[in-house]
């Protein structure tokens, strides 16, 4: 069956099942349509179809390298005979859709491969919650029959963190001659991190780099294995979750160099993660993100409306407005359920 | 009085209101914590302070000079005999607290001057929506007197669009030879804008540029009075709202010319949004905004602790993780309140 005209967003989800890479296509645009009530509906659709086998992240600073080195992990995967999606996730461009990110031309190497599905999102169309936008495209894409999909990212912030996080396993990518290696493990980076690439690695520094990174790791007073940081220190030592400490690869996107360390790494992850009871524990957690990230941009939505003049919650802005009602009252009424 | 110990966010934020200074940095330091329990309680604290008489928001792409600009502007509203604050926000640094963002070394005329409050928020320490920190902290300086505040922010993603949001005027800057001033008209520039500031003024093409701005404006099929765009066509056009059209100044910070014309701007702006009619609809419109973004914010981080084992809501993540409920199904559960 080929996506043609008027289907319901779950016959589109049906259709990607079945392997239809247009239904896909035509899936992801509907969840960011400017139609709220659309792409709610293509939310739920989405949010019934199963996750890729492996989602692999991949982060780092600008300058890193990151999309040519994502351009050579990707032939990677081919190379395996894995059908690969990518996700290229950009909180800082409202520009959303189709293959560009910002005014990059990437991935031409793949682009007329159909073995490999590219997207990038911006957070135009991903009202409410990139991180749930972003597990939407995932599941449509593992719907799809993509096995492994990358999910890229720009930049560290919170929002960025959150959409990592939805990867089975997180790359973090480095590069000698930044300046600021020791600034960006002090953000937090020591801590998201399952495999650590320094690319460009013929450059002056990288060996350095690597040893730079050994050495905080082993020194770190914090949790940085990434499965455990996730679960929480109790529930990690109840169940006695092995520890993953993350290997530091020396590669080059460019000279494409390193591939077979990293191909070994991430599958030697993917192995540590599948232990029955790891792999238990990680999915109820992120889960359970997912659950709270879904909710919490419908309620947000619902909220909106109920707001505005003549919602059901109206007459709580208007009482606040005119300061007969304290901001934080209203608050509590609207959680209490009361109106 | 002054805050000295183990006092309560209340009694801070009553201190605040008193004037202390010292109270408010150390609100302010509260909504940042960690600790959540902390934070939610010093945002209730904060969400009881009155926001600043004026708040100015100042929007631009990065090298447009947005720095110096504000700290000329900083100058001009001190030189008014107004105590000054300024919050700058930068979504994708992680970094919060204190006076620097990123890399930048900024405000340094004005780092001296108590009349003037400057503070930095990166996404770190805003689990949950950056606008409601944001204006968690606009009421810290409102409530201790700093009568005008500058938010500014850095990039064009929904982000910073909400966050200007929180502004009573914007001031879009823009600089000739950036080379994408048609595309960042594109990008919603037009309707978020109360004042364009053609930035470094004495460079070529600046002239074109504020033509080309005129003449966007004057095209634009969409309404680029941010006030009526705010408020909805149909509360617009009911109540009769007047139109506002963003006058493009010609400036430069570096050389501090065209200060007479931004200050005169910006007090007419702030006259037109003080017709009783139209300031009643904005606070209106900006309470609602700001209780939902508040109210979701509360929510989502309840509901992430009921999803935990143990919690409330833990079923129904265990459910969905099983694979014995579909997560749009465990999603309705939440918003009707069913457990």
């Amino acid at each position: 069956m080929s996506a043609s005209g008027n289907e319901t967003s779950q016959q589109l989800a049906d259709a990607c099942a079945k392997g239809d890479r247009r239904a896909a296509s035509r899936l992801i645009t509907r969840l960011e349509s400017t139609d709220r009530a659309e792409a709610l509906e293509a939310s739920r659709a989405a949010s019934t179809l199963p996750l890729p086998k492996q989602t692999i992240g991949l982060t780092g600073p600008p300058g890193a390298g990151k999309s040519t080195l994502l351009d050579y992990l990707v032939g990677l995967q081919r190379a395996l005979g894995k059908k690969v999606g990518v996700v290229a996730v950009d909180p800082s461009s409202p520009f959303t859709g189709g293959a560009l990110l910002g005014d990059r031309i990437r991935m031409a190497t793949h682009r007329s491969d159909s073995g490999v599905f590219i997207r990038s999102m911006g957070s135009r169309g991903a009202s409410g919650g990139l991180a749930a936008a972003a597990s939407d495209t995932l599941r449509v894409l593992g719907g799809a029959g993509f096995e492994c999909v990358f999910i890229e990212t720009v930049g560290a912030g919170q929002t960025e963190t959150e959409v990592v996080s939805l990867a089975d396993s997180v790359c973090v990518v480095q590069v000698p001659g930044l300046g600021d290696d020791i600034q960006l493990m002090k953000m937090g980076i020591l801590e998201i991190a399952d495999v650590f690439l320094v690319n460009k690695a013929d450059r002056p520094g990288a060996l350095e780099l690597k040893e730079q990174i050994e050495l905080a790791l082993h020194e770190s007073p914090g949790e940085t294995c990434r499965a455990r940081r996730m679960l929480g220190a109790a529930v990690a030592r109840a169940h006695r979750v092995p520890m993953w400490t993350p290997p530091v690869l020396l590669v080059s996107g460019l000279d494409r160099k390193g591939g077979d360390e990293i191909v070994k790494a991430l599958a030697d992850h993917l192995a540590y993660l599948a232990a029955p009871e790891l792999s238990a524990l990680l999915r109820r957690n992120r889960t359970a993100r997912e659950i709270a990230w879904r909710a919490t941009r419908r309620f947000g939505e619902e909220l909106g409306h109920a707001l505005q003049p003549g919602g059901a919650h109206a007459a709580l802005a208007d009482a606040c407005a005119e300061g007969t009602l304290k901001l934080p009252d209203a608050i509590d009424r609207i959680l209490e359920g009361r109106p």
